[in-house]
């Protein structure tokens, strides 16, 4: 094994093999259905693949956060979107910093938000705001297209604001409900003279769902990568899985019992509903029972082939956002190889 | 507001009035009992805290990685156990290199870590290895005081290796078991020749059970800060918590719901078997009952007095220590003043 390839364990490894499939899957998608792409960079935190994104056709780049932002904006990203009410005058004034040198459209679902953007910003170079929609999730969001009116009304008023359209987060379970609540607001806007150029909608399990009439922009995360979540939603089988959590086996105490050097500092406590703390490649029939902080517990009562101490086994998280979060840097493969690193640029950015 | 106090949120911020207590209560606990501390730094990773350690009396600290072993070397630490079985030729380098500027001692549970170590370490600077035994926990740990014996003739039979002793994490809720556990493994130790000079147990909780007979060393880790959990396990009360994250209310989409700027990446999705992400200062009613990666669902239903938007919220994390690791620095406050920020040295050590 030459020294590229060797990785301490529990280490993230990207696939980019995968990574590239899965970027022009989405892409191919969205031009197939008329639908802009704006990926959402909270998945993978890095310039490179925001990048790759925008090669592929993807219109501009969303982010949660101003730290984020900041990083691909210094990294020669030139459009983001941030569908967060963005409040207190310190980060007011970084967004407006941003704003100066790339272009930046926001969210807000109440007056204080709309207000605080109102007075940071001027008619010369407006800030574009979209109304962020309640439609099913239950959380952010007005709950009404008659609220979504008026907040767009607010918007509108204000000389340094341009009311940019609607955004929504939806509950994947709920697709019909979003998409009626929706039209609902883009007639209610229409009627009033202030048309939503922009339907923004989010999450990659919805995102393949029949095309809405209505949603003209995606903010897709996941789909980059995939995880153990999205296949248990039907949307990418194992095989699409480009990120995975190496990790060794540090003890066997009993037959039926591994332990491995990944715990929650490694995997997270997501379970996103799941049994378990993710998917073990090779031993499918592993299941990973509890994580503490630098520990997983590993069941292999039904494994009929069991790992040994020493085994470096690859595991395919539960969610694979928070991970990115969890590493400094992160390995990259190609045809199975490990082929160099890369420090996740925009993790841990939390304002 | 002075511009030190200022912080945007989400922020971690440290009381260390509470920080200076919680040592010195349980340092005043040890030495009542004759047992040597051992703090574990995963808690608040900061060198700081762990030179605090020192001078209130502990004999050392204890760090689960080598990086952040290397953090705290680094910083001036030179006691340090790692109750890990560290394996691979990478990390047995640095565990050498480290053992040659600090006093290390290790753990093992098998053969293969042990003859590991026995091919690095050799008669002339010895390394002290202690034997993990699973005391009821179900992790880690070799399974009946007979295997205890087997491992410890296993590292006493190697020139580089020095036998310390017995290491345990027990399980909280099975004290007097482990308690019995251990007694039988030290007689069988000491009827073998093979006395254990340290016996080490581990846990914050169990740290204030009826003294040990046999237990020696105690790595509690959480109790420098405290948290939700301990709070639930009766070991502290919210006023001994001296970890809270800040977070502001940024949406109220309903009157019964509010959004926090808080979320998994924020609080983690640690529940420790509580119901709700935290515990909400002024507004005790207030249930968190959901985490996305950046947004926090609380549930105003049952409180009288409801926070506005942009109000700022505290909130004390079901758990403190991978907290921590979430954040690139903390903020000290004392007399409730922030005074200083504080990186996180020894955070995201993953290997």
């Amino acid at each position: 094994m030459s020294k590229i390839l060797s990785c301490p364990t529990p280490a993230v490894v990207i696939d980019l093999d995968r990574v590239t499939a899965n970027i022009a899957k989405a892409q191919a998608h969205a031009d197939t259905h008329g639908m802009r792409l704006r990926p959402h960079i909270k998945t993978h935190k890095l310039p490179r693949f925001a990048k790759a994104q925008m090669e592929a056709g993807a219109i501009g780049i969303t982010c949660q956060k101003l730290g984020e932002a900041e990083v691909m904006a210094d990294a020669g990203l030139t459009d983001i979107f941030l569908p967060y009410n963005i409040m207190g005058a310190d980060k007011l004034a970084r967004l407006k910093a941003l704003a100066e040198r790339v272009q930046m459209s926001v969210t807000a679902d109440n007056a204080p938000t709309v207000d605080g953007y109102a007075a940071t910003f001027s008619k010369n170079a407006p800030l574009t705001v979209l109304v962020e929609c309640d439609t099913g999730m239950g959380r952010c969001g007005v709950q009404t297209p008659a609220e979504a009116l008026e907040m767009a009304k607010h918007i509108a008023a204000a000389p340094g604001l341009t009311f940019g359209g609607l955004m929504t987060y939806p509950d994947t379970n709920r697709h019909a409900e979003a998409e009626r609540w929706l039209a609902d607001a883009v007639q209610v806007l229409a009627d009033a003279g202030l048309p939503a150029e922009t339907v923004s909608s989010g999450g990659t399990p919805g995102m393949w769902h029949t095309p809405s009439s209505v949603v003209t922009e995606y903010r897709p995360g996941t789909y980059i990568y995939f995880d153990r979540s999205q296949v248990a939603a039907g949307v990418a089988t194992y095989a699409d899985c480009a990120l995975v959590v190496r990790t060794t086996v540090i003890s066997r105490p009993t037959p039926d019992r591994a332990i491995i050097d990944a715990g929650s500092k490694a995997l997270t406590s997501d379970l996103l509903g799941l049994e378990g703390y993710g998917y073990v490649l090779t031993y499918p029939e592993a299941a990973i029972t509890a994580l503490s902080e630098e520990h997983g517990i590993v069941d292999l009562s039904k494994c009929d082939t069991r790992p040994e101490i020493g085994d470096v086994i690859e595991i395919i998280p539960n969610h694979a956002c928070p991970v990115s979060n969890l590493y400094d840097f992160v390995y990259l493969s190609t045809g199975g190889r490990i082929i160099e690193t890369v420090p996740v640029a925009a993790r841990g950015e939390l304002t």
